[in-house]
């Protein structure tokens, strides 16, 4: 069912009432995304299984999580990802530096930073990139790094600057959004930001990916990666299909 | 207006066209907070000045702003607040130290810590009391530890557990939330960590605070500290009252 070439790639109809429309072509593109406060490990593991079976790019989770994450993953082509200064990145530099480190030294391979909001909204760009450079740094080599600028806090003009500031620092991927504010990813904002780093930074879209549909719009605009949990139903074409991401609602308000 | 004691101590009524109910014996409960991401720095300077003129307890920040807080409220009684691990808890325990030692050398006197809530609900408690032992020693004889325990995640059984977790920890407080979880203080819950701590340690209830009549309510439940950013309307007994807190709603959707 896999294809080399990440082309579009449909089953026929199978055993699920002929609902399925299998493609795999997206897995490439999914970080299969577990970030909540109150995440078990039995979920963490579900995750990963899913990851490997549906070859996705990665699976991103909390600092926490990373060295059970790569101990999972080990073996596979699938990378383990780490989100550093989540999700508001008002942590000082000097901890969000040794935050990337710590991760990598308990395996993250990606690490997904969050910038500075407050300071680039005040026009401190020299401290949004030294920010940014810090975690860089202490990546150079070992990790790719991707820069979560948090779109639904920031104009226009803030927004351009931020990729600006992200390219300039030497990142690999300038990011949407933590999923923590009220705002994800919008095909507009792909674009500006496809607009601003050209081809010298990938883009990843992340929050409010919900279904295949909108997967196919942020691809289209541009989106070199996408961050979510429902992975397995982009893939699947069933929304409604059971997986680890469909269990995973906060305690106490259902399923855990 | 103000009272040494702490007492109730209304004032007459004054020119604000008599709706004025001012009552100086909440200020002592209150770390007036300020912890969105978005945060401009003229934003956090208006909080510390009402801090000061009102006489709080606190300021409490994200990392990113204690140099500069500590730096406002030099010379006065309000202490500096950092949270650390915050909101999710979800960084590793070395994180958590060195962001609780880089905060208290950036003036930092009182932390708000956030546990490892996911190994909480796994039963990790080893994991649990180093993740907060990590901290208290990091912050002993330099500055006040609250733990938050985001109460809002936990079943009674999960939230006794790490009210012991902090007990044994040594830390001074145990809070209920980060204010970015589904649920903030309830009576119910400051009784049951009363009921577990005994006097052995304080309570500072959170989030949900909005006025005068649940402030009462989480301090006559055995709340020892307020964590709200309402605290001059409670103070002045006049929610429509305009005030740093009233102008702190995220950008793009409002004022910044």
């Amino acid at each position: 069912m896999t294809n080399e070439e990440g082309m579009v790639k449909k089953m026929p109809e199978d055993s699920r009432n002929g609902l399925a429309d299998y493609d795999s072509s997206y897995a490439r593109y999914c970080d299969h995304t577990i970030l909540k406060a109150y995440v078990k490990q039995k979920v963490v593991k579900a995750f990963c299984e899913e990851a490997i079976r549906y070859r996705l790019a990665s699976v991103c989770v909390n600092p926490v999580h990373v060295a059970f994450v790569r101990q999972q993953l080990e073996g596979t082509e699938v990378k383990t990802c780490a989100v550093i200064g989540f999700p508001l990145g008002a942590n000082t530099p000097a901890v969000k530096a040794m935050e990337a480190a710590d991760a990598i030294r308990n395996g993250a391979q990606e690490l997904d930073m969050v910038i500075n909001i407050g300071a680039l909204r005040d026009g401190d760009d020299d401290l949004v990139h030294a920010d940014i450079r810090g975690v860089v740094e202490a990546a150079e080599g070992k990790a790719l790094v991707k820069v979560i600028i948090e779109t639904c806090y920031l104009t226009d003009e803030e927004k351009t600057r931020a990729c600006e500031l992200c390219l300039r620092a030497g990142a690999d991927f300038v990011k949407t959004s933590t999923g923590f504010g009220p705002g994800g990813a919008t095909v507009a904002d792909i674009q500006l930001m496809r607009r601003v780093v050209g081809d010298r930074m990938k883009i990843k879209a992340s929050t409010g990916i919900n279904n295949r549909e909108t997967a196919k719009m942020m691809i289209g605009a541009g989106a070199d990666r996408l961050g979510l949990s429902r992975c397995v139903q982009i893939i699947e074409g069933d929304d409604n299909l059971a997986s680890a991401a469909t269990s995973y609602s906060a305690p106490l308000s259902g399923n855990s």
